[in-house]
């Protein structure tokens, strides 16, 4: 499994993912779940994948592979002209590298199924996030449904739903995102440090900072530490039940 | 869906469970989840359920017929002498339940699975609380793993790995798990209100306190609200990343 979270804000995009890869309990592997686009005063687009490594792989090294071959037809991440196309061109490649490894028998392309988030902007648009299915569909998020996890979810859902905040910092983003992350590695083997960071700030056109969180990084463990200890004396300030 | 948890602590047991039953997201309804047996100074056992209605109605219809069926051969359980045969009994139920209406076709049966908890005390031996599977097989919980939830795990899991402690009063036990079954409702449709709640004490041999906390139920609402923004508070006391 995986664990990717997309959160847009006012001032722009936080990603983070792990980067845990297993095929089974026994077979676990590091590999990087984010991928990005760049071209400074243009744009600049992060991926981030959850799903069937193959299938990932295939999908960045087809559109890393159009970004750098000039003479091929297909649009490129380089060469779209929307965040909106950009989507497409993404959910276009999935699902076609989805269709060519699946077997005709019945629900056996499930295995190769991936589900990827990506986000950014492109010069004359805002910032997007799109949430895109293995069948080739995407949704965007919006003021209502402000960010997106894939792959390993629930765990550390009820934190971003409860503390979300359009208007938080990237630092508020960066800490309530790894409280999110240390609620699921504590509960789910499948998920695995280090995490990657991007941050994109809105309307610059360029990729912000990028940071590899490892393990026994001495923010992280204070997060993960002082959170343990705040979630018990926040229980205790609530006043207990009364048979 | 479903949501119950059982917790062992010092003092005994508490077990909570929700109501909702859904098959699609239109048709949903209420239906206890929560069954008890209970013979003063000698013993008193609760039932929890998860999966199939069908199969969970029948399993602990079998089980109250046998229990009132005098010329019965199977032994009830008002007559097994231990916790560890009543669960054996209790599992053999339902495999036998499951495996009445599964199809013969592949995968046919994964639908009318489910999956229990069963906690108690027969006179003799100590509490003991059990996590029984489809397939008829059984685990204790233990030192190490004190508590078992079925069902939309989850959402609820991480502040209960977090803030159990065996040594806790059943009042701040039945605090964290209406925290815990606060965080699954607000994340998952098919959990739903009124909760049911059943405190067994430890070598008392008879029932406790067995409680019906309904919507809008004003300690319910004050927890809610509370926790969120505990949540909130304890978010900002820890320190922010610093880039």
């Amino acid at each position: 499994m995986t664990y990717c979270v997309g959160l847009m804000l006012e001032r722009g995009l936080v990603m983070m993912s792990d980067t845990r890869t297993n095929a089974g309990v026994d077979n676990i592997s590091t590999f990087r779940k984010m991928f990005t686009w760049e071209k400074p005063g243009d744009r600049a687009l992060v991926l981030m994948t959850a799903g069937n490594l193959a299938t990932t792989q295939s999908v960045v090294s087809i559109l890393d592979e159009r970004t750098k071959a000039h003479g091929e037809r297909d649009p490129s991440l380089f060469e779209v002209p929307s965040m909106f196309q950009a989507a497409r061109l993404v959910a276009r490649t999935l699902k076609d590298v989805i269709a060519a490894h699946a077997d005709v028998g019945q629900r056996a392309d499930a295995a190769f199924n991936a589900t990827l988030i990506l986000g950014g902007q492109i010069k004359g648009g805002a910032p997007r996030l799109f949430l895109i299915y293995p069948e080739g569909n995407f949704i965007e998020a919006g003021d209502d449904t402000p960010f997106f996890q894939i792959g390993e979810t629930k765990y550390g859902r009820p934190i971003l739903v409860r503390a979300y905040d359009p208007a938080m910092s990237f630092e508020k983003a960066v800490k309530l995102m790894l409280v999110s992350f240390d609620s699921t590695l504590k509960a789910n083997l499948s998920v695995g440090m280090p995490f990657d960071l991007q941050v994109y700030e809105a309307d610059s056109l360029q990729l912000g900072r990028r940071i590899r969180i490892r393990a026994h990084d001495p923010y992280f463990e204070q997060i993960s530490t002082g959170w343990g200890e705040e979630l018990k004396s926040a229980l205790d300030s609530l006043p207990d039940f009364e048979f």
